[in-house]
């Protein structure tokens, strides 16, 4: 093995979990930091499809890449490099994929780990955040913070989220105009089917479109309310009778008292999570076999999550700060930590990036608070809006050409590889 | 019945059928049209929920509205006046209702009859172009062009298309991206459901998200080529093979050789159409089973017919000029007949205004030519590029405030009802 002694290290950087609209200002922002300070870090590796890139020493060379191309990952959604859900296990159930992470390390001279992803990224960044200290091997690893469900612990919120909610927001009070438009001849019940596993932070985002009960959306379900047939099918025959028609907003996790998902396609990803998908189908099928009544359903699905087009600029700049705080905490020798965006103020909206260490992030999830519903379980509260509507604010359009976003794709030029040992996955 | 001799006269003006992200662009033209000419046209009463407003003497008073709002028509989503799925029966088969019609109009000196709609659409007003000649009543009566299935005749495109064509452009080269970000571990078919009952046009607009057979959308499923589902699944295969995942775009429309709709829910609307929805999840359930591919899906829905957030410039000064243009030909004294589109050149894209006889457009189907489809069924040619490039071009995005469009709404003050009979419809 060649042996590394110089002191400029390169850093390793890999996206991970579900790609958003945002995620690669965060990689912009770690790779145009990092070129700010060529004397302490030498290249920025990008994993191919994540930590499975560093697994089989599938990396690309950020460096072959133009300025202008790096600047355009920040408007460019989906993950440049290539994403995964893949999870380590612990050091003693899989102590060689530790192993192996060091030999590529090694090899290649990384000494900064940035790890782009969600609770369960931050778990992975966390394990390896810990090899300096269980295996002598001296890596910094710092967690760049991204998930559309919201729910890390500390951080206001998550960068990816708060497109996510623009998205969700701009769909709903736009096809709420439509059925409006129609319901006396045609549509009375339309469902908008949202992501949101276990937290209902997209599903509430739905409620920025109208300004309360009177406005479309006039219900929302939501994984933190167990559903209740009879009090749903009720309030649903109430707004059509008062208003005409209904406009409803559910979470893909809203589920059966029980705990069951409305909407359970019965396959499993590699995390073991359930794959959903579908519950708008259910809930509308419920409606029209019940009380009679024309639906329609639409299912976001990942339109939702990388709807750049649509970005909240406050998302994008969270996004690239992240990713450049990241850099700024390697380079003043921090260790197992992740930039977390602090909120100052709500109006106006105000924030900084404030440093949390992993060991309070990994494996906690940060669930809607109850007071965020209304007590009827079907809306957000005060509180939930002025929590909420910061996140959405502004525009951040991309560059178009004949009447489509110009986004970029990278030229991905590999590292060649220094080791002759392969890895099985 | 109280006589009018005034030679001013009103208008009445009515959305019908589905309505889109620029009738209201069109409403707009109507309205600051004829506000320009008010020595020939006295007030704008729109219909409340299309024809039914007319027949119900149910109509608002566009004369009550602010300049600024109906200046913001122009940028609002769904049908400002409410629209509706009606068809008149012929004059034969139900009388009544164009005894009605005239009822109302003379009641209210109402001499021009704008239009708003689709091929179903374009039938009515040719019934009630007819009227003068019929029913000695002097009513003219102007088709302004509005459909999202772009199947009207003679017109280059009808307005509504070129935003539902954008957004599912922009939306299945966004979904793509984050599709092949994620395949290595996760989603390997990505299948968007779009509208497109009988043509295959909106699907199309999926193509051009990608610059050939190399790019997403790797297959598209048109209504115009039965579907195969041997050839199909090779089909998928292979380029999840090749490219490790594949992005389909499957009109609702989609069906097997024998006519059948590959989803049908069973229901049908008040002009007897079958109510679809829900192809992607065959189409994906049927990779998953046949393939063993994880697989997502997504409904856009209402979301792409009301996503004025994403409309295309052209579409909408082609609504707009569609609605200032039926005011003109209603001035210079024509009847029974819609401004159409008229393309002069492809690039740059070069259109005009001309005059086509409703007699020669209601009933009368457009559909895509089976040049615009590849040889193999799958995908769009050049010339269809061609053709639909310029719809999609320009963005013209509406005002925000708070991170959400300002749409406009309405006072939609009624018009005092002078008619002591009630209709029933």
């Amino acid at each position: 093995m060649p042996k590394q002694t110089s002191a400029k290290k390169n850093a390793f950087y890999a996206q991970s979990g579900g790609v958003t609209a945002v995620i690669n200002a965060s990689a912009c922002g770690v790779i145009e930091t990092a070129r700010k300070h060529r004397d302490k870090i030498g290249k920025v590796y990008a994993g191919r499809n994540g930590i499975i890139g560093a697994l089989t020493e599938d990396m690309i060379d950020t460096s072959k890449e133009t300025a202008a191309a790096i600047a355009a990952l920040r408007h460019t959604p989906g993950g440049a490099f290539g994403s995964a859900r893949y999870k380590l296990k612990g050091l003693e159930a899989n102590r060689a994929e530790y192993e192996r992470l060091i030999e590529v390390f090694r090899a290649h001279n990384i000494g900064y780990f940035f790890y782009n992803g969600g609770g369960d990224s931050a778990d992975t960044c966390y394990k390896v955040s810990q090899l300096s200290k269980k295996l002598k091997f001296p890596v910094q690893a710092i967690h760049v913070p991204k998930t559309v469900d919201n729910d890390l612990p500390i951080t206001d919120t998550c960068p990816g989220f708060g497109s996510v909610a623009k998205y969700v927001a701009v769909s709903t009070r736009e096809a709420a105009l439509d059925v409006e438009s129609m319901a006396r001849t045609s549509t009375k019940a339309f469902v908008l089917e949202v992501m949101g596993r276990h937290a209902g932070w997209i599903a509430a985002a739905g409620g920025l479109a109208g300004s309360g009960r009177e406005e479309a959306p006039h219900i929302i379900l939501f994984p933190e309310i167990p559903f209740d047939k009879k009090a749903f099918l009720q309030r649903v025959a109430e707004t059509v009778r008062d208003r005409e028609y209904c406009v409803i907003v559910v979470s893909e996790g809203a589920a059966w008292p029980d705990g069951r998902f409305l909407a359970d396609a019965g396959t499993t990803d590699a995390f073991g999570h359930k794959q959903l998908g579908g519950v708008a189908q259910v809930v509308a099928q419920m409606i029209n076999d019940e009380l009679g009544l024309k639906y329609h359903y639409a299912i976001a699905d990942y339109l939702q999550r990388s709807a750049r087009h649509i970005a909240s600029s406050t998302d994008v700049k969270q996004a690239y700060a992240v990713g450049k705080a990241a850099v700024e905490l390697a380079l003043a020798g921090e260790n197992s930590v992740m930039p977390a965006i602090i909120r100052k103020s709500d109006r106006p909206y105000r924030w900084k990036i404030e440093t949390a260490p992993l060991s309070r992030v990994a494996n906690r999830e940060k669930k809607m608070p109850r007071r965020y519903i209304t007590k009827d379980g079907y809306g957000i509260t005060a509180a939930c809006r002025r929590y909420l509507e910061p996140l959405i604010a502004g525009e951040d359009y991309p560059p178009y050409a004949g009447g489509l976003p110009k986004y970029v794709r990278l030229k991905n030029i590999p590292v060649a590889k220094k080791l002759k040992s392969k890895f099985v996955l």
